[in-house]
């Protein structure tokens, strides 16, 4: 295990705006607060949303469309730079009327309400190639 | 997106209480320390449960009861005032005893055992009518 | 409910490694920087994952085994002393890739990435039999 102690610089409440990009907005507030590493969580609703999969075997992300209002139960996230640029890694269990819970990993979502809570820290991460795995990680 | 930068002026860490509510609870100790803004995430079990989604087409809250033992995997939510009063806004995910899940905003369930997690901040929120999506939200 | 205000002592990001056991990473996190209290959110994907659900009635854990590759949309927990050993109370929400969500209780599970973010505070919790729910609880 690799870790490193921080030092959290800022927090943030963010409301994220109705037709916007869920993950988009998180790293639009990463952006204006010039935030290279952070940490958050987050809940709300979705018009719609496309989640992928990490296939260990191929390594390759699968794709599942959403097209359909869901819940937003529990988000969690980070924020790290990724080739030059903000990214936010986002994790989602979303939901339908039925109770229904699906899950993985977040790409894009239409946010129909959404409520962000965001840790900055003052290190750095920087996202670099895993071979083992052919994910970009941190630390 | 709006945001606001916050000041954390306290933590907690909390034992739901066997046979309460869990909602009742978090707004209990938000109400007990004075805390009109907060955070939170939480896990545990609880022995029932009441979860609403939102129709988004008809604006309205579809509710659905399970009344069985069930897992809390996640619950993230936030504190804030609403018509002059605290209200704790509760997602959750639950599991079943074959490991399906269930999610969405959690109304009311009863504790079996609950671990809480919660942040105060310093500038209260204040959820406001919101005509797009006819929900009370903040900021 | 019992709480207890908490002061921060500090706050780590660690990146699990792939085939490693999940709880025990996030144990030795603790170990490794002695926090004797702690609440972590992760995130990641696991190899395969051993899920407990409490049974309420028999006061017995139940176990499923999931041996697949499983994406981890969220996991919350918290570090505490249970009989004088580090215990990361862990629960999870797995994902399948169609999008199925699965979720409880994490004893066990093959890391193959995960991104963790742990808090430490400076009063210790300590884990005592619970008589009403046989459950080991702090506060």
């Amino acid at each position: 295990m690799d870790y490193r102690e921080v030092e959290s610089t800022a927090e943030y409440l963010a409301r994220l705006e109705t037709g916007a990009d869920w993950r988009q907005e998180i790293e639009d507030l990463a952006r204006a607060e010039d935030v290279e590493a952070g940490w958050f969580t987050a809940m709300g609703a979705v018009q719609d949303a496309e989640v992928w999969f990490y296939d260990q075997d191929d390594q390759e992300y699968q794709s599942v469309t959403f097209d359909e209002p869901l819940e937003v139960a529990a988000c969690v996230g980070n924020v790290a730079d990724l080739e030059g640029d903000v990214f936010a890694h986002t994790h989602v269990v979303l939901s339908r009327k039925s109770g229904q819970a699906l899950a993985g990993h977040l790409d894009a979502g239409t946010v129909f309400a959404g409520e962000v809570y965001m840790r900055a820290f003052e290190e750095p991460l920087v996202r670099e190639h895993d071979p083992e795995t052919d994910l970009d990680l941190w630390l």
